[in-house]
């Protein structure tokens, strides 16, 4: 603290996100990144567009890239909105859409940097029990006075909510934005962007740092209606003109253009996390069912700290959340199959 | 303007960047960009970083690039902060260290985003009037409630405040901060970030994006003292954890690295700036005298939003701010000899 922080800084509560190791010798299954490199078409793009046109700026509306991800979805490209990371997307839609004083609903077990940008942007929130097993209560986030934010699948339980239930919700706050945010959704669920012709208050918030192996690029974007995304922009441009630099406008594009690449990428992440749900079960944990590219997992006779430390002694990160309700928990992103065997073979040493 | 936006959306008046004009066979002379490319150590740096690890998310603490930083100024790694461009580093600052309430000093005529950051952060603020000349009334920035931020050189003018006025300004606002936004510092003016061990209320910042021609990597950054840092690193902790991606983080490196390029860039830009201010005070324009990489002119007989469509129907573009006060003037980027000679035969015909 000093005297020279305004009353906004004084006040936040920083995001602290999962162990960054500096050494590559571990294994890293605590921050949801894709085992598998991104795709070598990506890698070729930016190497081709690494010459002096880095001393121009980069396009400020993310022309190219919001084409191209229009045509991918069949939207219009006044519909896409892009942004440095879904988290940047996530900060300027609290911004954008969520007022002081008007409580917003997201579920107390849920991505743990909504609390972060509330608290920043003085937004007032209600947290939503999740049932016993998880799931997301549907009805309890009709008629929000302020709006409506969570993770499809949820975070960290992976738990995957049906897109009849993400209606239900829609429809019952009209005059509210519901943010469904998918960070997940590539690894087995349905994705909410087909909605948003029919959903004014609908707005989808993807990442191309999970499925599309991008964490290092930092592009996220939202899919809306319009006047949402228009709000967006005008957010962006009261913050930063330029937002993405030219490589991972470039990356992000020869990503959705190598479909072939991202649908296999995504396939055998989804069976590796089956079999190592079965893995995990048969060591007596009780795994809860995931649809995204981590499993959530408890053991009744391990405490689940003392998991995580033994694991982090043995340089395999994993990531434990010291919190109510989930503090028996250790949430485990799915590997390649290497470092799976790695872990399943320390982790049979321990339990 | 739509049901759902916050009330902080409505009150936005985003910042307009100059044209990114989508053909290349334009001479672009309107945003400031450095004509020569980056650093050839720079383009392989980002080639060597462009590999499977991209999968992973960049260090949240650009360790790396701060103790580079560090160690170029003389000064220890927690005196840097990183940002996405000066931009965000300059909105990360109205948010940290300007409150509501207490009104902050710029000059009226100064960089336009400072009004838009004030408005979307709702910062109350002051225009201080430059002089005739187009210099800052250093007495009028003293005892600032809310505290003081201009560019040095001013922008767009390039008129340039010596060390010792800025220090004049830090010794009467020692309760509040003071930004001094260095965009174009090193093409001729003496940088305050030598001060900041002496003035606990200093921010510096400064961009990669002029001369170090990396405008299309987005890479800023502030110095100053650690307490300041720290609360920059609370701000962008709750907004999103990771704000330069890999190849960014790299390439500001190889650049810090390389000094000697970096020398011989700026100290062809600042002669060529001193050729083309006589060319055109020979045609008859005034000139401020300009310590930055552009040139601020007005011509007593030929308007200046009118030489800026001629110019523009021709395919060469420079900026025109149609505010009061400086209507009459046009701002000139110095480009390399090929794009000032054209720019010349062209103005010729024109005045």
């Amino acid at each position: 603290m000093s005297k020279f922080w305004s009353k906004l800084l004084k006040q936040t509560d920083p995001y602290i996100p999962g162990e960054q190791p500096k050494t590559t010798k571990v294994i890293k299954l605590n921050t949801n990144e894709n085992p598998y490199p991104p795709s070598p078409k990506v890698l070729d793009a930016i190497k081709q567009a690494t010459d002096e046109s880095l001393r121009l700026y980069p396009s400020p509306t993310a022309d190219d890239l919001r084409e191209t991800v229009a045509s991918y979805y069949g939207l219009k490209d006044n519909q896409i909105f892009i942004g440095n990371g879904s988290d940047e997307v996530l900060a300027f839609s609290f911004m954008a859409f969520f007022n002081p004083g008007e409580k917003i609903l997201f579920p107390d077990i849920s991505y743990s940097f909504y609390p972060v940008y509330a608290k920043l942007f003085q937004i007032d929130y209600e947290l939503v029990e999740l049932t016993g097993d998880f799931t997301i209560p549907v009805e309890q986030f009709f008629n929000a006075k302020g709006g409506v934010i969570f993770p499809n699948p949820n975070a960290p339980t992976g738990v995957l909510l049906s897109l009849n239930d993400v209606e239900l919700i829609l429809q019952n706050n009209k005059e509210k934005v519901v943010i469904i945010d998918e960070a997940y959704i590539d690894f087995g669920g349905e994705s909410a962007v087909q909605l948003v012709d029919q959903y004014d208050n609908l707005l989808v918030i993807q990442t191309l740092s999970k499925s599309r192996s991008l964490a290092g690029m930092r592009v996220g974007l939202a899919v809306g209606n319009e006047n949402l995304i228009t709000g967006l922009n005008h957010i962006k441009n009261s913050v930063n003109s330029y937002t993405l630099d030219r490589l991972a406008l470039v990356a992000a594009k020869a990503s959705f253009e190598d479909e072939v690449y991202f649908k296999e990428v995504c396939e055998t992440i989804i069976q590796e996390r089956e079999k190592a749900a079965s893995t995990l079960r048969a060591l007596g944990f009780h795994v809860l069912q995931s649809q995204a590219n981590f499993l959530f997992a408890s053991h009744p006779k391990v405490d689940a700290e003392f998991l995580y430390e033994q694991l982090k002694e043995r340089n395999i990160f994993i990531r434990f959340f010291k919190k109510p309700k989930i503090d028996q928990y250790v949430r485990i992103t799915v590997g390649n199959r290497a470092d799976m065997q790695e872990f399943f073979d320390v982790l049979k040493e321990i339990v």
